[in-house]
């Protein structure tokens, strides 16, 4: 059982690169914060982004390109070791949500800081994976890409907490202020 | 740039403690193979699990209560390191599969061994998340755990590799086959 006590060794397999150099969500004060400044600076979310995949592993995507959506698993790593300690937030890192665990939120700031997120290929040159709604900053290391498959990863009658949607009204309503206000697209 | 060339470290946040005491896909001969004779021998993924979480990490959990699928992140622990240097396999272990980059299958060994799966939440008791088609055997390093989120994990519009079909269609067999000839349930 000593196996169990023993840490993991990840050596990253490629990175990002896009235009979005700051996370809008940010560790401040033992917390996670929404900054809006840097929201208003960038696209969020819809930006078209590079995964370079290190020359070594070009072969290991060969047939990637037979499936439209990929899982992609990075590692946050603009989060400080420190915050790694933090076992509660308030969720999309807006005080007004309710404090929950780390494990039942997305947040980037966790015990492992490994995010996992669902993007299209768009097109795939020899290493080079671009895709779209890649949600992670120039530069995140990438630690493995998987195929997107509705038989593992599409539940079905799945129920959720209810902050999270009133997270997501929350998220529109600052959007739908950041159109307004800085020329936001 | 030189944190990109960085490894990281990761310590597992608990185990999955179940009657699953062996993988069905295994390595062997430098390549991944389906081992019938250990699929025969237990119930595959429709078994229940514990998920033993580090006692320092149960706070962690606070709210997951409110979701009934969660994303579990774990380390395929029986991958040898040397089988971490493979390009490409034949997916699900079948020779008649055509090969594969790692990175369009959802091998359990790959360059870094981490895998996900969606599991139903049964219960969860402190420390201890009870959950039902966890993919994964007895002893399984933990890594994180996530709430399953249709906005986050369900795309639209998803095209998949013809294989995955005809991967789906021998292991219904080979299941039928174990049924008739193993009085496996």
């Amino acid at each position: 059982m000593t196996m169990l006590r023993n840490n993991f060794i990840i050596k990253p397999i490629g990175y990002v690169k896009n235009t979005k150099d700051k996370e809008t969500l940010r560790y401040s004060n033992k917390s996670i914060e929404f900054d809006m400044k840097t929201a208003a600076s960038q696209k969020n979310d819809l930006i078209i982004s590079e995964i370079i995949i290190n020359e070594e592993h070009a072969e290991t995507l060969d047939g990637i390109e037979e499936f439209s959506h990929l899982i992609i698993i990075f590692w946050a790593h603009k989060t400080p070791e420190k915050a790694r300690q933090i076992k509660k937030v308030h969720p999309g890192g807006l005080k007004k949500m309710p404090l929950k665990g780390i494990f039942s939120t997305r947040s980037p700031i966790r015990p492992n800081p490994i995010c996992i997120t669902t993007v299209r290929l768009l097109e795939r040159k020899d290493n080079i994976l671009i895709v779209d709604r890649m949600d992670a900053i120039n530069n995140t290391p990438v630690l493995d890409i998987k195929p997107h498959l509705r038989y593992y990863d599409v539940p079905h009658n799945v129920k959720i907490a209810s902050w999270v949607n009133e997270l997501m009204n929350e998220y529109a309503k600052l959007y739908d202020r950041l159109k307004r206000n800085f020329n936001f697209k």
